[in-house]
């Protein structure tokens, strides 16, 4: 018999589950953002809905508030036909103090067939995966510095669209990498479709050393992290997640490793800037290189209903 | 002129609100449990939705918050192609001094067709029914210590699935019946239904002492109330419902009312496990028994869309 | 070159936002008002959808709480078949610091089709409609002291409802002038459809100074501003936005303002009587009236569903 190594795949090696890029093969992360094209004609319609989940019920499960995650899969998910159920969590029966794992056996006998997940704790989405009925899919919509999918498949999708091939590119991802699932998902991603050169930029207290092992070049001077980069994918610094002993102050931030129009001179011709949102603008990134030519930021948000899109409609029509 | 007996039936003794298991007859339930039955499959197939209420708004008012219960309510009515409006009533007019008849009238005259109406007042939903206009239906999703006749319809077709007949059945419902609705409405659907044995089990501050006069047998010691059940019924401990003087402590109370696989020996061979949800495993109920072979949990989550979409598709169809 | 003198209006003269009354030309109004009467037949039929905005994303934005308001255009955008997105926006990314416009673009990226914006400062509309993309269209459900434009559509359409001309026809606004969008809007609208006399009444520290110039008659005694109105509309006293200053008490308000059954006999016959809501029952008005046959409060509920839904379906079909 042979071992399961991915909990995402059925045994024809299709995606069932979105829970993390980390494990997936290049082809399916391939064929998401083929159809993500396909979707991407829909959101341009008259008419923006296709009927590929009418009368799936998608519980949008957020024990993490995130206002503008949601509302991107519940626009993807309504424009898929589905039914759509956003679950304030934080104010229902897990605090009456019932578990997890009950509130999703609740909800999967009211006969939901998708879960999309929010969580502060790493790997809540794979608990909840190993234990919903074999009909049942599970996106992991953002779980705590673990895994981030979807963005890092937008940001893919993005990359694609502006550099057509991935295999000549130098990607820098600069900022708060040690707190960023983001990141993780990013490189993870960016290294499957073969990006010859990966930088991971920021300061040694928030860049994770075992990166190096990974093929990835830490850099923790800006410039050199930079120049000659084809794409640079700035993070958002997340005050509210990091202690003042990693880091003295936002403005010190911005004066080491802002992205400001002299800093960005320095990447290749061309290169485009991408955010996963929301800015903080002259903090991560300044506002001249945020809304210039080389930012494509509000084109990541635009891809990203369409690659929600492609990821429910894919897992909804695998069967476990 | 004829007195109308019981402001949920029209004259021809259909119904057109569900406000209470109390007054309803016998064939009105068996009606409803009827109609959930040929609502389980829609929640079984690809599509699940039927167009009984397309164009029907349907507002959710939960004066007192409850998730799950909304939730239930909210996918049944989507089922049936319902547009369903869900207040944040605690955020809204009511805060500004408004009275509940003057938010319901509003309501109204913005066309709505049903409310589903939880409210920690007993007797809301009647007064909310006496006002509304004739096209309008209410549904009672919980009121005061009053009622919670979904609840209570749950319960009695997931009874029914499992036991068939009610007439020779013994039926124990056990815990803290004095401040339960859902005691409340499952003892007089029990009764209307033929259950010859309905035994009230707790401790004696938490069972209200009129029980005996309505037919029902009240047990203080919990393998006297067990014994011979086919069907168990735990109520939740809602400790935020309780002061100190009534229960000493959530563990004393799993020591002499919990149900242990010990105490579930002690029932009629195939007996059933219910409860209506969330558990609190430790202490009204052990996990074993939650999670074992006679706990039917998870299936009365599943009845009980369908039921609330028999109530919902019945008394939309009935006139006033 | 023309200059475009309403960021309202397209090229054509056609609604594309609805901002404020203020500079809307009469035809524009009226025509608001026909088609609504077209609407309210919809909501009194059985299946109360029509499929004008079908596939399109709806965005309520409610940067100031209002369950009622959001409802009604959440209720028209549905019966219009739009997808309606509500954003809880303290919760978002506003609170993260994000500024209005990269909100608004980033929502915009994710395809909407319109925007329904309350915002507690006045303008905020306007700058959102002059940063949306070409196919954006702008609702302004209220912002600030500023303007509410469907209210006052609304309170039109009421008004030629029961009283058919306006030419003929004195109206009184009685309240708090000072802080009220709605009475703004109202008495634009008024004037635009050719009202002969508009009253403001109210104690002189409620009502601005400006008025006069405005042709609109300023009354700070209250008899002499209801004898002989054909139309009484009453504004919510609105406790919150008022200083001590301005106003001793709400028993005082009554005394000097209410709209008491005695005051109400000033009126000339037949006159109607009308407010927002929610109705301050005893502050600006006396029970008996706004129960009583001159009320037409709840009508106006039900033509507010009519005309939003008549704004909405009128500037989405019409191209900037």
């Amino acid at each position: 018999m042979l071992a399961r190594r991915n909990p995402q795949l059925n045994a024809n090696g299709e995606l069932i589950h979105l829970l993390s890029i980390e494990g997936l093969p290049r082809e399916v992360l391939t064929q998401i953002l083929d159809t993500a094209g396909t979707f991407l004609s829909v959101n341009d319609r008259e008419v923006k809905k296709v009927p590929l989940l009418r009368g799936k019920s998608v519980f949008n499960l957020f024990f993490e508030n995130s206002t503008r995650t949601r509302t991107t899969f519940e626009i993807a998910a309504k424009r898929l036909s589905a039914d759509v159920i956003n679950l304030d969590i934080a104010r229902s029966s897990t605090a009456k103090g019932e578990s997890l794992l009950d509130t999703i056996a609740n909800l999967s006998a009211m006969h939901a067939d998708m879960f999309v997940v929010r969580h502060a704790e790493s790997g809540a989405p794979y608990l909840i995966a190993q234990h919903v009925a074999p009909h049942v899919h599970v996106v992991n919509a953002g779980d705590g510095r673990h895994a981030h999918p979807t963005q890092a498949l937008l940001d893919m999708y993005t990359i694609r669209h502006f550099k057509r091939d991935f295999t000549n590119l130098t990607v820098a991802v600069v900022g708060d990498i040690l707190h960023s699932r983001v990141a993780r998902s990013d490189i993870h991603a960016l290294a499957t479709l073969g990006v010859p050169e990966i930088r991971a930029v920021g300061p040694k207290t928030l860049v994770p050393g075992d990166l190096a092992a990974m093929g990835v070049r830490v850099c923790h001077d800006m410039a050199e992290g930079i120049r000659g980069a084809d794409v640079v994918i700035m993070l958002r610094l997340q005050n509210e997640r990091m202690s003042g002993a990693l880091l003295p102050s936002a403005a010190e931030f911005f004066m080491t490793f802002g992205l400001t129009p002299e800093r960005m001179a320095l990447a290749a011709p061309g290169a485009i800037v991408m955010h996963p949102g929301p800015i903080n603008r002259g903090v991560e990134i300044h506002s001249q290189v945020a809304d210039g030519r080389a930012s494509v930021i509000l084109p990541q948000v635009t891809f990203g209903i369409a690659v929600r899109m492609a990821v429910m409609s894919l897992i909804a029509g695998n069967p476990a």
